[in-house]
């Protein structure tokens, strides 16, 4: 490593490999490094910053505590583990994959069905969304994706496949919801560029809006992908932190409801339709590596499935959460109280936003995180303006937000705040800092 | 599913989700269906099929079950497993790298050392084996590979990559063992196809032989890689189930060897080695997925582990190994105990084969399977006579074993027979029902 002269060069790698196509070289990923160069504690570094980029759910991890002390025999390796450890199943634990299908409905209020068939699991959401992608688009298609999306797309819908991301423009006068307009304009901008589009892909909830799809925008996505012979990759692995009204709609129960009704366009639309699920967020489980390809394909599901093997779920986890999520009291139990833990911090967290004096998106109801305003802060109306803002904040009031522009934003000015990764102690220390980071901010303004 | 009509075609997917190159149609892969489907039981299935062509280690499971039994705390979730779950960790629990690596210089009686930050984990060896060709090819490009190789590279070094293999022939005349005028004829094959070759990949000890690389065949290997310009990756998932003489040079011992003679060369051919590792093999743990990526070039330890996010081992698992691993005494006493049953178990069936009236490769001395010689049998020399053979020990002896041509061997008539996945009563079953096909066949024989 460092600066010694080489007699011979480097032998080369893979353009994949020296590519930046992974996208980590983005302000999101360098607010992280920030955070971790000089990580805030309380007791031994109070002037440190505070990760609020990092969308990880803490507020309900002692009710998870609880469960495993109370039945020691989830995580215990006596009877049952030597099958489970000893043989690889790329099929998944039948236990497990009932599990989360039931896992899955309880968090949709009973709304939409899941057949524990169809269930393929990968080590997490990020997985499961390029195995969809491999599955769905050869290399140099692209996949629509309307903007602000979660700025780790960039790396796995599009590093190791190929595939390009266009995205679907949308902006705070429609309060960021997708419009049939904007679909449609990007489909016109693919089309013109030479890129054969594929697919929709969408959060759902929303990462990082914090808002759920609307019925009506979802029927709208629908019917776009049929008459444009595409996919629909809907990402839901917020769907279980939806805290507010509205109830989340998921396109499961769009597909249920259409085939409810009968008829061939039902059948066509349900084989194009494809759910990403994960126990990172709605558990607060990232470190278990937990992520779910649902799709109402079955050559979809068969391809997933061989897919899996580069991507598996350890046997010990499997059978840890699949004791834990078939308690069906304990998981409706700990599906309610999350989502009440999350209404109080978010609540919390706009109104301490607002007292410092910017307002979030209106309408949010879900997710571990808010879409804040703060446009009027910027010196100038460009993505420029908006890293000297995020630069500042970092610097100053020490916390790290994730910039809009960092997640495709059109609109300069946005930030996406987390606020489930840390105690409530740490939250009030950030709300605190912000706050006289803007009142810092008004003197300078009348002071010039 | 099934013939019903539809008034609209099946939306597409892509070439890759459609190709067959994902190889699973295999006869491997097939006799693995023949097992499912009638699945051998002493008790409720004595007719039924018995499994001989899957590597998995059963013979030292109950000295893990031991250790965690003594030590409830390496698998309990009580301190220090918040911080595991609660958070993704790319770079894997250091503690658990540090274990890997110790683990790693203990099976190889410290011959070669291995630096934990070195360590990239993925979600088991195939992650491993794939994620390293990514980076070292590009699409289109070539690896060359000895054969007779593991019937699952077509899918790990091929299917998502668009990596071709080109086979290193190699056949009994030299014990298999690979020549440097076999390389060069596979390299100069390549160039004639025009097609651009990137590295070379051995297994050593080498699945499906059951042997380790001779050391001066390695020197070749290493020489050829630094002439061609070329990487090596040597897959090693079998290292710690080398249970006789000649021991293991691992390809780690030889960079360390060149390095320590100095120059530029030795600098130079260390960036061109890769090594990958797993616990499902010599740890018996293949549901726990875990894999390593072990690489002496910066850029592609740096690569690996922004790959490894496709592919990250649960916290909960790397925390429970980390305990155990670490623990120095038990994971000595467990590599010699499991290489003395290994032994005992391989001279049991080599005997057993021997008195049913079929040799194995001479020389064997690692892995979890024999590499026999079945040529006699064949009714004519071909894959197509081969495949006749095997269906009828499918068929008529309920054994499942794999053809060499599976394992693209040039010559027909070698299987590869596992003898570790069962228990020594159902070993001597298959056994017995080995001896009794031959005595039929050698019965029909003297009829004709």
């Amino acid at each position: 490593m460092g600066g010694r002269m080489l007699s011979s060069p480097e032998p080369t790698l893979s353009t994949m490999a020296m590519s930046a196509a992974h996208g980590e070289d983005s302000p999101y990923f360098a607010g992280w490094r920030a955070y971790d160069e000089d990580p805030y504690d309380p007791i031994t570094n109070p002037q440190g910053v505070i990760q609020m980029g990092l969308a990880e759910n803490q507020v309900s991890f002692d009710l998870l505590e609880e469960y495993l002390r109370e039945h020691p025999e989830a995580s215990d390796c006596g009877a049952g583990f030597r099958e489970n450890a000893l043989f690889q199943d790329y099929h998944g634990l039948k236990s497990f994959r009932k599990a989360m299908a039931s896992f899955m409905e309880t968090i949709r209020g009973g709304k939409g069905r899941f057949d524990p068939d169809r269930i393929v699991l990968t080590a997490g959401a990020t997985a499961a969304n390029e195995l969809l992608t491999f599955i769905l688009a050869d290399p140099g298609d692209s996949l629509l994706v309307p903007t602000p999306y979660y700025p780790g797309f960039d790396r796995d819908l599009r590093w190791r496949t190929g595939v390009n991301i266009v995205p679907v423009n949308c902006d705070s006068a429609t309060g960021f919801q997708v419009t049939a307009g904007a679909l449609q304009a990007a489909y016109d901008e693919a089309a013109a560029a030479g890129t054969r589009v594929r697919g929709v892909l969408i959060t759902n909830p929303s990462n990082p809006l914090g808002t759920t799809v609307e019925r009506g925008v979802l029927e709208d996505v629908l019917n776009f992908v049929a008459r444009h012979d595409l996919h629909l990759v809907s990402d839901e692995i917020y769907s279980g932190s939806v805290f507010a009204a509205p109830d989340l709609v998921s396109v499961g129960e769009l597909v249920d409801e259409r085939r409810a009704r009968g008829g061939d366009a039902a059948e066509d639309i349900s084989r194009r339709v494809h759910v990403v699920y994960s126990l990172s967020k709605d558990l607060g489980l990232p470190g278990f590596r937990v992520g779910v390809v649902y799709s109402y394909n079955d050559a979809v599901v068969a391809a997933a499935r061989r897919m899996s093997s580069f991507t598996l779920v350890s046997s010990q986890t499997q059978r840890t959460l699949a004791a834990m999520l078939s308690d069906a009291a304990f998981a409706a139990a700990y599906v309610r109280s999350n989502r009440d833990r999350l209404r109080e911090r978010h609540g919390h967290v706009v109104s301490g936003l607002r007292r410092a004096g910017v307002a979030c998106l209106r309408g949010a109801n879900a997710g571990l995180f808010v879409w804040v305003d703060m446009r009027r802060l910027l010196d100038e109306a460009t993505v420029a303006g908006e890293l000297r803002l995020w630069r500042r904040v970092i610097a100053e009031a020490k916390l790290n937000i994730s910039p809009g522009s960092s997640c495709h934003c059109r609109e300069p000015g946005w930030f996406r705040v987390c606020f489930a990764n840390m105690s409530l102690e740490t939250l009030d220390v950030a709300l605190h800092r912000l706050s006289c980071f803007i009142k810092k901010w008004k003197q300078e303004q009348q002071e010039n």
